[in-house]
């Protein structure tokens, strides 16, 4: 009885800093006339809900391009204007969560199977800032996020990519199994997912290149030097923010 | 009349000389209990023809991995063992066709569309082995091949990937249409083909890497330090023979 109310408490705390990551940073990069580019996840769903919020107040003009089927549904259902990289294939700001942050900046991100959608659409973008709750806050990856590196994965390639994956990095590669169907889980854009469980600290510039390079690869999860601030919402209520170094 | 006859003794000629090359690389590389890849293209239909040949006469114990459902009807068609890479993730011998082949064996190709499988397979085997007739033989890429070097793409990205790539390497880059049917060509990976026509020469192995780092991107049809040996049919009914000069 006293877990459960214990878990309770955390999941409020949790979903109150992921609330307040995303309201900091709408407040801060969205303006009028902007196209955005929104991502992923559970913290995303307070970012919108705060767009939403402001578009309604401030009579903002803004488009949204979406990184996912929920992102897409998130926009929709908030009443917002949907478009996409072909009308917009340059987006002022984009706003997406992250799996893990480390102390460069660095990300992974694919715990939700939508990392080459966020990667093309953070890609696009003039600014892609990142919301996150203080539990994804890491010095090096690994130390928060157990759940190693999401790779995405042409169907017929998987059982070569993990062999390879092993072979150069070593660690422990799986390819990603569906809870609600038999068989692996199936991407947005009809790929599989393996997940990385990587065994040691790497170069991760030089390691999520070389991943890439392997026939098959669609993308990573490592996101290298593409934010350029998080917003990380604390326990205690405040919200801490991390600025890229610029070496 | 006389344009016609000369069209078709051409086309004689080079169809003479696709068998020639294919022909001496199944005899040459071929052996009995191998996987191997199945490249795709016009070049491959006659190599696939001496496999069947040889496999009946000399009772060879073959199995093979297709890189196209061209490939895959071929193998079914001639009598052949069809494998996947998830029994056979390493392969003794890949053979398939390049659109262009430079004095470094580096290959252009994705022509037909197959790139990714392509780079795949012959990423999964021991030896690469090409197979062209005289007309695909440069010094330099876009000597003989004009259309550029295809880029397979995530359907979303096709716009921003074109604005990076003429952005980064200039030239023109355009979304292959299909011809059978209103709108772009769609891959077997159910992604878009792109056509990026190169202005001047590049370092092809670092441009490659580039390319496929930008987001969107699945691969490209840049085969770069792959190839171990083209066969190269010639117009006198010759085979020429060009290896890898390990450096």
């Amino acid at each position: 009885m006293i877990q459960r109310r214990l878990l309770s408490t955390i999941n409020r705390m949790t979903e109150e800093a992921k609330r307040l990551a995303g309201y900091a940073a709408v407040d801060n990069h969205v303006k009028n006339n902007q196209a955005l580019g929104i991502g992923s996840g559970s913290t995303i769903v307070h970012a919108v809900t705060r767009i939403a919020e402001r578009v309604k107040q401030e009579h903002l003009n803004l488009v949204c391009v979406p990184t996912s089927f929920q992102a897409r549904q998130l926009i929709l259902q908030n009443g917002l204007i949907l478009t996409d990289l072909d009308r917009h294939p340059e987006l002022d700001v984009a706003i997406d969560g992250a799996d893990e942050v480390d102390s460069d900046l660095n990300l992974i991100k694919g715990g939700g199977g939508c990392l080459t959608q966020e990667k093309i659409v953070a890609g696009c973008a003039k600014s892609f800032i990142v919301i996150a709750d203080y539990r994804k806050d890491s010095k090096k990856f690994g130390e928060q996020w157990k759940k190693g590196v999401p790779i995405e994965v042409i169907p017929m390639a998987y059982v070569p990519v993990i062999r390879a994956l092993q072979g150069q990095f070593g660690g422990m590669a799986e390819l990603r199994m569906a809870v609600s169907k038999a068989g692996p889980v199936v991407t947005d854009n009809g790929n599989f997912l393996l997940d990385w469980k990587f065994d040691k600290v790497h170069d991760w510039k030089s390691v999520n290149t070389a991943i890439k390079m392997i026939p098959g690869v669609v993308d990573t999860g490592l996101f290298i030097n593409m934010a350029e601030r998080v917003y990380f919402g604390m326990e205690d209520g405040t919200v801490s923010v991390r600025d890229k170094v610029v070496h």
